[in-house]
């Protein structure tokens, strides 16, 4: 989804057939500069290309121009790539720009890793069986055992990959079944080990993580408890993108839930477990409709 | 801000200087047919407009595409109107669209219409003199004496326009010094008398009510106590253009906030004034800034 | 609320042994009267009971005093239900009050009555499994064969009862069934029929519905198509006790979710999802938890 | 709370005269012992008192007891005092509890400080001026000169407290103007400098300040800039009691509001403006109904 798919240079096309109802998805990221909008409307319509919805973002301080659009074909019908590629490859020459096409595909691959709190993979699996979300999960990963009955009523495969005494090598292991598994997107699902810098290079992008506090508050271990302590008077959870610094990579989305003093701990756990869920599900559905570009360490948001 | 600088068939050009930091917006609104975005782009380009920020939306039931685009000069410099209208018009004549030109003005002039509840009045005389509405209250008019001292507080003229016996008269008397007052925008601050459908006709897309319930529960009178009785867990506000039909017009924002057993009618009334004043605000800012568009009897907000 | 253990004016004792973690639920209900605080504190105090919370409301229109007070043994420990509940009568004849002791109990048993639409059933299939809910579901009942896989997946029951030609002898046979099964909450997950008034009556207070609307807006079939007519900025949900007149029983919870002009009816529908589950999650545990208490029409939610 | 009727040890009585309307308001605090609710109801009850409202809360972490009761006299009339004042000192001999009773006072008397952003003490000032918070603005002291024509438009008296060279005269001036004009409540409005540690405390439980983040994140100068830094997707205000180390003080109330990659820094900073108000009129309001009651770095707030 973030990358099986992209026509950029490479011009090569994939995917299924395109209509009003399932568009491909131009995303288009270049410097700032006028007649940038009027070229790319240019290229599609030349092409025979409808646009179904656009929006787009000029970050002021970078200077970055960032559109999103779904395009069909003539009447909503199925479009031509190979009229539209040469016309977007000349305007990527002349505004430097870089696009992918995302033409739609089949079901989204997921592995998830979790550990022991199931809430957010349950809720995944969930969305997933109903069709909420255009996505099969293919693996449940966890350092713990807890979660193979979930997996399994979900007819998922599920592995257990405890660290036992070598913390890297378990790290490897866990890249590995990645690497061999090769999803669209990895979902840290309240899995509760910090990912190797080499690791969560490998995946930049395509690897999702839920921390349970507003971040940037409350990174690291233990939040909903050093909330309490704290006093606050809301609780939050942060959906982003993991990179090697611990709860500092690009946030996709945030939200939180009112508290009171009568909360204790586990009231907050409680509260925050339907915060995390939701977090973390509209996070996950906003990466596979490609509606999430990342500049900078931040992100813009198509929904 | 409603009308008053739109320069589209007329091609008539007015308002101040023009910069990235105060564009001209440009509001345009056809149905929908391929290649539009790119004719209104290259318009936009061969007229040396640069574009600052730009949001559209089709909207499937009536295929009607709607776009705000904000614009500067080059290098987000003063805009060459002469340049640009000839270009939008050739447009408007190729794809059947309207267009209004908003270059930025002096501040837009308001009338607020109030009767015994000050709150949103007063929020909204605050916001002007804070610099966070760019607008100047010319009058307040009441059909009960108690806003007097707010508004003279604030240096504004008050009118008290009490109906006395004949009902009619005082809304010709409204009418009459509306139409000399000549607003951009007419505020129905809590005025708490229906207004004729010729009058509510006249000053249609110019005149916003804000309405103490979330429509369309609680139409009419004492939505606070109908909200008590029914046992809602929350109540609302709701702000629309007003339509000779009671609490029927196009909405354009709505909130609410939550309520619950403890709170007996007058807590609502006290919860429900917060959410009012700030639905109702945000609700002018958008109309100011030339964010809603109209549609059939829905708005679409571009915030 | 759930009968299983009220001991009131029966004065019989069941449920498991108190704690200061499991401790039994008292709620009063009495005219208001001065004293009556003072009175039930004393009883608990006199039998050895330790006040693990309390909470407390008086209606001022009706001047009803309601309580829900959580009490354990002396240090935390068990209760002695044969020192408290003679203390109890003694009040109750004194104040005229009405109460129901809750000791905790095994797991809740539930039915689910769905349709097509299986969000909400799933949802509370998976907080029981995952022990969110301190409940079991004992059935699935369905006038559609939708929902069979779901609830095989967790191991529960499913009975498809179509209606067939003759709706009062399908409405007979779902009341057969609930006898049989005698559950302590039925809950309607988007069972998408009207049920007759003999069938609500009988389980009043006992069945709770999830509406897919922010009642009293757009009551009835189709609220999503209703909210997008309408052109509302926020749609919601609302969780009630199911009474005969359609949608019109005592509101336990509700909450909204912010849409836009962007969302046509599918986004309203999938937005409106996590907004049902929510409502409803919420609104079956304050039940399960005895803190929802029903006056008038109206709730009370000790929550 | 605020220090003008606490009738404890000292068993004086002030205020004014008790109805159901305007309630005296009992705060008290102790070790969790059985039997306590028991005894104070019962005193309660000995004196004629009726309870209006009562809310408790026990915290588990620290064993300590907490209950706010609203009363009146028999029938909703007067409070007999001397009636009561023993009663309680009874309890609090047997119970080691301490109590404050506030009978209905004459309108709070509040100071402002504040800074160049004004909106905070322009909304205190018009609630105040329009009957929402039962207060009065005895005077705005400011280390900048622009809130004069803002507190003039009032009638309240404005003092320009400019640093100069020498900030530790600048903070005695500060302690002594405050000390003079006495105030039940301080509010720090958008107050741009960092209190000493011995004003704090002097006035600690009775200065308020208002942070323009989501409190423990985005501590100091420049929240907004940090969050827009950052990629958050909410941004917030935090009302917290004053204490030496900045922005740790006891948290009274917090809120959020949704922002996006749209909103710049100015867009942040306009959004926070509704969430700082509305964040600090609450809980200015709850300080004055005695419903804030500090234990340790927490509150418990009966709202």
């Amino acid at each position: 989804m973030d990358g099986r798919t992209p026509e950029s240079q490479s011009g090569t096309t994939s995917g299924g057939p395109v209509s009003a109802d399932h568009p491909a998805i131009l995303v288009v990221r270049a410097p700032e500069r006028p007649g940038i909008v009027a070229a790319v409307a240019a290229a599609l319509r030349d092409a025979g290309a409808t646009i179904v919805d656009a929006d787009s973002h000029t970050d002021r301080t970078s200077g970055l121009f960032l559109q999103r659009i779904a395009i069909a074909g003539a009447d909503g019908g199925d479009l031509d790539s190979s009229a539209l590629l040469p016309r977007l490859l000349a305007v990527q020459g002349a505004f430097a720009l870089t696009f992918e096409l995302h033409r739609p595909t089949d079901a989204a691959r997921l592995v998830l890793l979790c550990s022991r709190h199931l809430h957010c993979a349950a809720d995944l699996l969930a969305r997933c069986a109903l069709g909420e979300l255009d996505a099969t999960v293919v693996a449940v990963l966890s350092d713990k055992p807890e979660g193979r009955e979930l997996a399994e009523r979900h007819g998922v495969p599920f592995e257990h990959l405890p660290p036992g005494d070598d913390r890297a090598a378990q790290e490897r292991l866990v890249g590995d079944r990645l690497a061999a598994l090769d999803p669209d997107l990895v979902v840290l699902a309240r899995y509760m080990r910090v990912l190797p810098g080499w690791l969560t290079d490998q995946w930049f992008g395509r690897m999702i993580n839920i921390h349970h506090s507003f971040l940037p508050a409350f990174i690291g271990a233990d939040p909903y408890r050093k909330a309490h302590e704290r006093g606050v008077k809301l609780i939050g959870a942060t959906a982003h993108y993991v990179t090697e610094e611990l709860d500092a990579g690009p946030i996709i989305n945030q939200d939180v839930v009112r508290v009171s003093h009568r909360d204790a701990v586990p009231d907050l756990v409680r509260k925050g477990r339907d915060v995390e869920r939701i977090v973390l599900a509209d996070a996950v559905r906003w990466h596979l409709e490609h509606r999430v570009v990342v500049f900078g360490n931040r992100t813009c948001v198509f929904a």
